[in-house]
């Protein structure tokens, strides 16, 4: 582990900075102080001038003076803020039982079969933890165990995780976080500045790269590792092939192919899970964050073929891996997505809003490309009058951004520059809230316009 | 990361052996049949019969079938199964608000304060994650930054968690779960062992020797990270002056003292932290399973000496870690804790415990010691006639732990060779479950008595 040279403070995109002087009233202004008291220096605010929230339910979320906001950010609570069906859930087995899983319980295996249903042949088991740090973690043991190598691929301002481990592959943690020598980085694709005719030979060139410096490194490709929607990297849902190819370059190397869903999956991008705009099969997909509305819950899905030699020599147990309060959670974020078809849903309403974002922005050449993928859209901001050319606006995007939170609408920034406008709200967002998103988006790119 | 030689199947004590034709009825092995299926080999039951279970309150879980069982097992649900005041607690915040901590929320700063009372001066901010292994993986990143070290000392037979680097320092996990060149074993206290003359010092020493030995393959030492209760080594509450001493050993080295009080802490020992037995203040506390009675919540505890330049230099966050409806259970276990004396009782009705199966075992020279403190007890069982020099006698403890769950008692075994009966019931038990705990277990040793 080396040490980050002490001069580097560490910047977080939309991050509120302390002793701004930021106009909060007298009760946030008291709260704050109290929580850079007791929580201090490692946690961060969103805004210049933060949220306090007090209340949400569905798409809603209320401040402390009454304030609506409109959530666009949140892809934790995917079937709603308070969501009533996941409430109940959570009650009645909170009075029934909640223990780990070295008793026999029925939820956790009624749970895993109805989960696993929804993958591809061959990823038929599961592994639950708590967080998607936890499973990102725990795929990188599994792969780790079975090639009995230790190089992994990643793109180059993925984010995975924050365990050790995980944050040793998230080079999008900036300088203070830097990747070991058994981490290669891959460009992602990009689909403002690749040359479409040979853009799919070009990343997997890009990965052939990389293995190459692993390799003179010491190291053999164990693993790549890829966020499906390549969501800290700006958002860049790829182009159908990319993905696929990219699968074969790395088992063509021997090395496995692991999918990290805990962003795209359960529905986000209009599919169930991201690589399946690919058309691919991943060796070990990666879930976690909506997975159970807000109750902490991931998994690891995989086949025998790895899980067995796993399971039988390393002990692996998590206290609260599939506890059955998180399982009922869980189930109830399944029935919700499915009996509302969620995932349609999100594929035609972000589908509406990207062609409204599209339509609305067109004559600003400071918008470089709306993208996106069901519920995730993507702005991207920047300077020059040539959209392929121009210089990342960061600043244009943070003034957006907070344009947008004094309008009551949330969402966030993204990407290396941080330039790029990340629109995720949850997944029962309604019509008219759609409507009042893209204008209200558009109006503050209207604002922000040089 | 190296390679687990092929041949190593991981052994777990009081580890049900799939395929061992225990008789089980037609619904339990039908269970079984499909949850081997679809979990797999990473998941181990208890027990030679596996138990069903289907509900819980306060300390007795219930069977499929109805049969009831006294758990004496379970520390997660410290202040019961199923308790009412967590419930309705996690019920009503779940109707209110459940997000991360990048908006200002009251819920987890009001909670922060209230913990961290309870901590020494010094120890006054609090990091929050999901599970004990992500607060050590983050305790672990805090003392490698602070100390821009990488050597860790451990005790030989120690678990801290199932993150890579959690498990890095457990090598309890076992052969396939090799330790890397910057940890180094320590010979955890052994009172049946070590001459009482000289016991701190050797103790010292051990430490001394480990850290010559991390410098010997090039690591200077960052932290020492020690269990209070030393619960994976069986159960060994140091003798008072022990672990100070070892704090100001590895302290006068330029490392830091990590307490894990994942298993000591919240009232178990009968004090609030296993520390406070020690007259220590560690540098970080960490905290983990008991903390939500079962949602998933852990903590760091430090001060901002640490945090500071660690949280402005290194990008932490964890989505799930401080969400209001952890907090809101996290909230609820220190009102039970508080309102109904928990941490006294345990002291009280513990020592009871202990005393009385010192008493009913006083003839029986294959138990070598009845030890432990609060309501986390061990008995270690002996093959020879001298208690300080027998062999350990994993057998009859396995036996007595079958023969307890047959009679309707849920124990389990611990330390190094299986050989140490570990008894560490809900706080809520009862003197009328304590007597029958304490009858259950020296029947128990009566029937597997050679």
């Amino acid at each position: 582990m080396s040490q980050p040279s002490p001069q580097h403070t560490m910047h977080m995109v939309n991050s509120y900075v302390p002793g701004s002087g930021a106009d909060l009233g007298p009760e946030e202004t008291a709260l704050l102080e109290r929580r850079e008291r007791v929580l201090g220096a490692p946690y961060r605010l969103f805004y210049q001038r933060p949220v306090h929230l007090v209340r949400g339910e569905g798409t809603v979320l209320y401040g402390a003076d009454g304030t609506e906001y409109l959530d666009a950010y949140n892809n934790v609570p995917v079937v709603g803020h308070s969501n009533p069906r996941v409430r109940a859930a959570v009650d009645a087995q909170l009075g029934r039982l909640n223990t780990h899983t070295r008793y026999l319980t029925e939820e956790v295996v009624s749970y895993a079969e109805r989960l696993t249903a929804l993958f591809p042949a061959g990823l038929d088991q599961a592994i639950f933890a708590c967080t998607g740090s936890e499973a990102i973690d725990l795929a990188l043991r599994i792969a780790a165990h079975a090639t009995g190598r230790s190089g992994i691929l990643v793109t180059r301002h993925a984010y995975h995780g924050t365990t050790r481990a995980a944050a040793e592959i998230s080079p999008s943690l900036g300088p203070n976080n830097p990747v070991p020598g058994n981490v290669a980085l891959i460009d992602a694709p990009d689909a403002l500045k690749d040359d479409p005719a040979d853009a799919q030979d070009a990343f997997a060139d890009r990965i052939e790269d990389a293995i190459e410096q692993l390799r003179s490194r010491g190291h053999e490709p164990a693993a790549l590792v890829v966020d499906s929607i390549m969501s800290s990297d700006g958002l860049r849902p790829a182009p159908s092939a990319h993905l696929s190819r990219a699968a074969e370059t790395i088992r063509a190397h021997g090395g496995l192919y692991i999918a990290d869903e805990v962003q795209p999956g359960f529905g986000r991008t209009g599919d169930w899970w991201g690589f399946e705009a690919y058309g691919l099969r991943p060796d070990l997909a990666v879930l976690g964050k909506p997975m159970g509305n807000g109750l902490p819950i991931s998994a690891v899905i995989g086949g025998p073929d790895l899980f067995e030699p796993f399971g039988r020599q390393v002990r692996y147990f998590n206290t609260f891996g599939g506890n059955p309060v998180s399982i009922a959670a869980a189930t109830a974020v399944l029935d919700e997505l499915e009996d509302r078809a969620l995932p349609a849903h999100a594929d035609r309403l972000g589908g509406w809003l990207r062609d409204e974002l599209q339509r609305q922005t067109a004559a600003d050449d400071g918008v470089a490309q709306v993208r996106g993928a069901g519920l995730f859209l993507a702005v991207e901001l920047v300077t020059a009058a040539s959209r392929s050319g121009g210089a990342p606006d960061a600043g244009r995007a943070a003034r957006a951004v907070n344009h947008l939170r004094e309008n009551r609408i949330l969402i966030s920034a993204s990407g290396a520059h941080g330039n790029v406008l990340k629109i995720r709200p949850p997944l029962v967002l309604g019509e008219s809230q759609a409507e009042r998103l893209a204008e209200g988006v558009a109006e503050a790119l209207r604002a922000t316009r040089r």
